[in-house]
């Protein structure tokens, strides 16, 4: 028994560390293209913020870590040319053959920048591996850029966008689609849109951008571009080996992470996942969902039986010190989605008056036929993770508003106010259905 | 139709408030043995601590703005003394009688300090009012106490000691269990002694305090006590009136918060809930039940069917800037109640190192012959309240511990670690189940 993981970062080096704890003496081989195999990729925009000083910083554990301490045979630099299945074996770019009974597909995502005339100039980046921030850190120190775009208002778009005004820049971001933060809600979006502007960040929606001249970008005058649009599963790979695609684009996968070719598993963002809300396949790439598919496909690959059941969409992001937090349906989502969708949103203290509270926003979604929650936002400087995670454990177990709003939540003044925000939005909720 | 509540504050006000929503027009009566029917008692350490200013930010409304705004006839300093049920009829000690058609108990609870010789004394206070606290603050002020004793380490012993410390006194807290904020768990204990032994507060249990001498008690020597222990259920007023007491001594009512005798409903602290972990009665006197409690019994009031499903125990308090939090049951309480308990306990990173994150203790607790998570406590400076929410959610869903190990959690560096201390704990639980 032999398994070898394309791939290595969150979902490939869970996978692998998993396996090795669950089976102590079998071979296993990661196979990296790149030179770093555990990092967190979340903590990039720290690093061109400055916040985090060093890259090293950002390096959980270094590929001699995984070779001497987990026995794990990890090879950096190793681009994979093909899976040829039926051999059970993977073709290096090099011409290098390597023999696997399991394997595991972990080769995230990428932004891809293709479609847009230009994106190879040195002054455009994406940021995407250590060695980008490395760079973009270089040109920021070195060409004294002023005015920078970013394409795209996702959340690294948006932290990006955050990054580069604390070390002074004027920053616009330019998105394609109508709403920041991949969420179908204006009301959201205006939200994120006065942050920003607060801080003079200017945010322009439903701007495409298809090329990027050398001293502007969709007339937007700028000496820097960052690209953090156009993401895309890397699933090319897997297709040609014929492993099955889903709808979105992404390797498809069954709960045990297993995809149709036997012996053959797929983890974080190359892979589907099954959205729980909805009950469909969703693509939604993120590291703590590349975690726990990596070691779930890592258990699975050894002859594990473990489930991995979906996600509910759960997302978090800092902009000037506000966060902003969703999780399952937005109201558009759902009518989408064919749903029946009530909503309530309302703004109360994440505290007591009394104890320095400051005001937090929270938006449920709730589905009319069945009473269900299906989803929910907050927006705050106090509290917000703990709450939207709240709203995710209600959707994972299809809690209705009347359930939700009797929740014995934690109160004491230096945390919460007796009144949760969470439990005065279902009030307000609960009167529409 | 006429509705009395006996009692303000929390229950008894957000009793009257609902019953008004819901009925425009109905009179009601609130009667308030003190002067004031709606401030935060839970904010009255701070008051002593000094951080709330005057006790005028502690009222949430006045006794007017309920007369005038919400057109419900308040009664300050009017003690019921008898409730006549059979004739529909409260008498006050005043010796006026009024009348209801439905009645709603909302009595409280107190601080019985009968068992203790000597706790008439100037020097010896409780905290349980703004008078209460007005009076404490008064003393610190003119007499200079340099030395305090506070009787109970359950969570306002622990404000207060707290409070006291900031203001300069050297404190012990005596305690008559083996272990503080009335959970029976060693290592939840140990953690608060060393949270206050770091901030020179002494914790002593298993000290039974039978009396107060003028300057020491149990051997402490000191010019201040504060009597923080011995609650009770204001139930005897019920009782007499043939309202039945439920085995915790606090009031019986079912989901309706409706009691034995139709039409009479009891709120707050004087009642007993259900423990949906247990699926017992329990009584758990918080200000959050309460006003949830109280709620419902007015809307029942009126014609409703709404129903309090129970409580799972949820708490959290700081000390000296550490939260202590805990929900559903401790491994022994587990143990007394038949279960099989099953117990991880894991220190993490709240959020990640380069971002500033602070270590993190969650225990979870699980049954292992179902799986589900039955209890958990977290400690730590940032997140706390949020994650013992997330607890909370789950037990109310009676969620087991590989669900929860699953659940789709927020990440972003700023907030929380790419792998959650909730996940982490569940992840070491799971291996023993």
């Amino acid at each position: 028994m032999a398994l070898v993981v394309v791939g290595g970062v969150a979902a490939g080096m869970s996978a692998a560390a998993r396996a090795r704890r669950l089976d102590p003496h079998l071979p296993i081989v990661v196979l990296e293209k790149g030179v770093s195999v555990s990092y967190s990729a979340c903590g990039l925009p720290y690093l061109l913020e400055g916040r985090v000083r060093e890259p090293e910083e950002l390096i959980v554990h270094t590929p001699e870590y995984f070779r001497k301490e987990r026995k794990i045979e990890v090879r950096t630099g190793a681009r994979v040319a093909a899976i040829a299945h039926p051999r059970r074996e993977v073709a290096l770019e090099s011409g290098e053959r390597i023999k696997y009974d399991r394997l595991i597909i972990a080769t995230g995502a990428r932004c891809d920048t293709s479609a847009i005339a230009g994106s190879g100039q040195p002054h455009v980046f994406t940021l995407h591996t250590l060695d980008d921030a490395a760079r973009l850190r270089a040109f920021l120190r070195e060409r004294e850029a002023r005015r920078a775009v970013v394409v795209g208002a996702g959340y690294i778009g948006v932290e990006v966008a955050d990054a580069l005004r604390r070390n002074g820049l004027r920053v616009t971001v330019l998105e394609r689609g109508a709403d920041a933060l991949l969420r179908d809600d204006a009301a959201f979006t205006a939200a994120v849109r006065r942050v920003l502007e607060a801080h003079r960040v200017e945010l322009r929606c439903g701007v495409k951008v298809d090329a990027i001249d050398a001293d502007r970008v969709a007339d937007v005058p700028c000496d820097l571009v960052v690209i953090a649009a156009g993401f895309k599963p890397n699933a090319e790979l897997a297709a040609e080996a014929g492993v099955a695609i889903g709808r979105t684009g992404a390797i498809a996968a069954d709960d045990h992470m297993e995809t149709n070719l036997r012996g053959v598993f797929a983890a974080g963002d190359c892979a589907e996942t099954t959205h729980l809300v909805t009950g469909r396949p969703t693509w939604i790439p993120l590291g703590t969902t590349a975690n726990k598919t990596g070691r779930v496909a890592g258990a699975n690959a050894v002859g594990g039986r473990e489930r991995f059941p979906g996600v509910v969409g759960t997302c978090i992001v800092g902009i000037f010190g506000t966060a902003f937090a969703a999780t399952g349906l937005s109201v558009a989502q759902a009518r989408a989605e064919g749903l029946s969708p009530v909503s309530a949103r309302i703004e109360a203290f994440s505290r007591p008056r009394y104890y320095g509270g400051a005001a937090t926003t929270v938006e449920l979604v709730a589905d009319r036929t069945t009473g269900r929650l299906i989803g929910g936002t907050v927006i705050g400087e106090q509290g917000a993770a703990g709450r939207i995670d709240v709203i995710a454990a209600a959707l994972h177990k299809r809690m209705t508003v009347d359930e939700f709003e009797q929740l014995d939540l934690a109160y004491s003044p230096p945390f919460t106010p007796v009144w949760d925000p969470l439990l005065i939005a279902a009030q307000q909720l609960s009167k529409q259905l």
